[in-house]
């Protein structure tokens, strides 16, 4: 392995895949794994910390997730793919790390009380929902990373991962590598109704959406407010929630124009949406393409994910076999 | 296996156990692994809860004990004797009833607070001290156990793994029998200082103790203040430290002899101190006679856990795949 530094990274099973994730993560994920070894994992129990009472759906989920990532490519190859509930060895380091983690740095963790507010529905007051940045800290650990992609809202937890890693080396014995943010920028694509991209808002375009649907929720897309009527100049930039496709889709170049004609009231929107739908058309057809054929490999998803298991836990089994020789000699 | 009820019982690795343990916990094993399928642990990780300061000695401390249990007549025949860090299974469902054990039911556990305030020179607000009674149910639950024994100040750790039993029963399937507990009347036996028999009081008769230090540590037990002089009548039933270890030694009819001739000024305390140390002696000597063979074959103990963590480990995988089933089906 000549790329020497680490990443780990991972994502809860949320199902299908949209074009925020694309452009959030996934496509910074494509970045990583050609110049670090990278570890990218399905967190099914971390999954359980806000949906315990109704995780039958989960299995699923990582299916459908796991065939997103591979159909946008990210590489088998190139990255090691699992998911976290394969690789027992983060449970028994999450135990010994929950022994050495005051209770009040989980206390302190800014999105506990956050969370517990936000989904009030849920009863999030369990101690695996206030332990959950432990697990984080064996997940990340346990593979020695040396940095994982953060976005800033999720540097306190890295903080504590930092935290438990100093206490652990200064207890026992320098074991763990201290890991570092990567800190990527993320643009913050938003979904069809203007709001932030999410699949519980029902306005996300999906990575695998069909082409038909593709249109129609394009075509639906709210564009210049301020611009009833194709005659009325527009100002794409500051007005169109549509425009922020069209920065990702097309070329720059043609984007330019578009600016251009839709400021002189050249270009009417039901037409620039039909431009943008084929451009993000023509942009997912080979990861549909990719993401059938992978479907139409009975077990394939399966193969992979216990293939990347395999490297994993070869990984996971020896630091735990220097965790336990550090903590008990 | 005829018995079909399962036990499931364990100590922290103590070290060397003495006499209080041996009538308070291991005879009590040795009767129930005649009546039931047994599992006895060395809780090790527990250990972690309260010492994850300096856990460098547990593994001597677990070969100690283990040595113990075994010269005693706990029979690796009879019961599965294991380590409980050997079977990381366990760490896997405590990660599991982390996500369904409310805080408030671990912050309501008596000992927590109890422990914090007598231990104040150890930091124990850790995660891992507070969600102990989590691993507990975790290491109970895994074998399905239908009966725990317990002392009365341990009924409320026990209630908590009923809790939790019900709450995974309830929430996704009926897969573990809720425990009883198997209330055993310990007696409570003096150290050699009329306190409680403790390792930490340093007034303890260790099960491996020498013949001389036998009769030292016997010979200086506190007998009837108010007998100053061998002409004093005395009241051994009432007064006399020593006379607890005379009831457990002593044929009963040379103990009410004793009693009569006490009180009759007819007996020295120390000729009658020395009858119960060779009495004492005389019961320990097969013990420690097992113990240094077991000593003598190199690699003995750690053979006998390794079988036992076989054992162990088959019957708690196949627990987790119900477990698994359940969760995420």
């Amino acid at each position: 392995m000549t790329r020497e530094k680490r990443i780990l990274s991972g994502m809860r099973p949320s199902g299908k895949l949209h074009l925020g994730h694309l452009h959030g993560v996934l496509s910074n994920w494509k970045r990583l794994q050609d110049e670090y070894q990278c570890f990218f994992f399905v967190a099914d129990w971390h999954a359980l910390t806000t949906n315990y009472e109704s995780p039958g759906g989960i299995p699923d989920f990582t299916e459908d997730m796991v065939l997103d990532w591979l159909s946008v490519g990210i590489d088998p190859d190139k990255a090691t793919i699992f998911v976290q509930s394969d690789i027992k060895e983060h449970a028994e380091l999450h135990l010994l790390f929950s022994m050495i983690t005051p209770v009040s740095w989980l206390e302190r963790n800014p999105t506990y009380k956050e969370q517990q507010q936000e989904l009030k529905q849920k009863d999030l007051a369990t101690y695996g929902f206030l332990g959950y940045p432990v697990l984080q800290a064996a997940d990340i650990l346990i593979y020695k990373a040396h940095k994982v992609p953060v976005g800033v809202d999720q540097l306190p937890h890295l903080e504590l991962t930092r935290e438990i890693a100093r206490r652990f080396n200064y207890l026992y014995k320098e074991t763990f590598p201290v890991p570092e943010p990567l800190l990527a920028e993320v643009p913050k694509l938003p979904g069809i109704d203007g709001r932030k991209m999410s699949k519980s808002y029902g306005n996300a375009i999906f990575i695998s959406e069909e082409p038909d649907s593709v249109r129609k929720k394009v075509g639906s897309m709210v564009t210049d407010v301020e611009r009833p009527r194709k005659q009325d100049p527009g100002d794409p930039e500051k007005r169109c929630v549509a425009f922020n496709l069209h920065k990702l889709y097309l070329p720059e170049e043609r984007v330019r124009e578009i600016v251009e004609d839709c400021k002189g009231a050249r270009i009417g929107c039901v037409q620039c949406k039909r431009e943008l739908a084929d451009a993000v058309n023509a942009f997912l057809e080979p990861i549909r393409e990719r993401r059938k054929a992978l479907q139409d490999e009975q077990g394939k998803v399966q193969d992979i994910l216990r293939e990347g298991a395999k490297k994993a836990r070869a990984f996971a089994i020896s630091t735990m076999e220097e965790v336990r020789s550090a903590l008990w000699k």
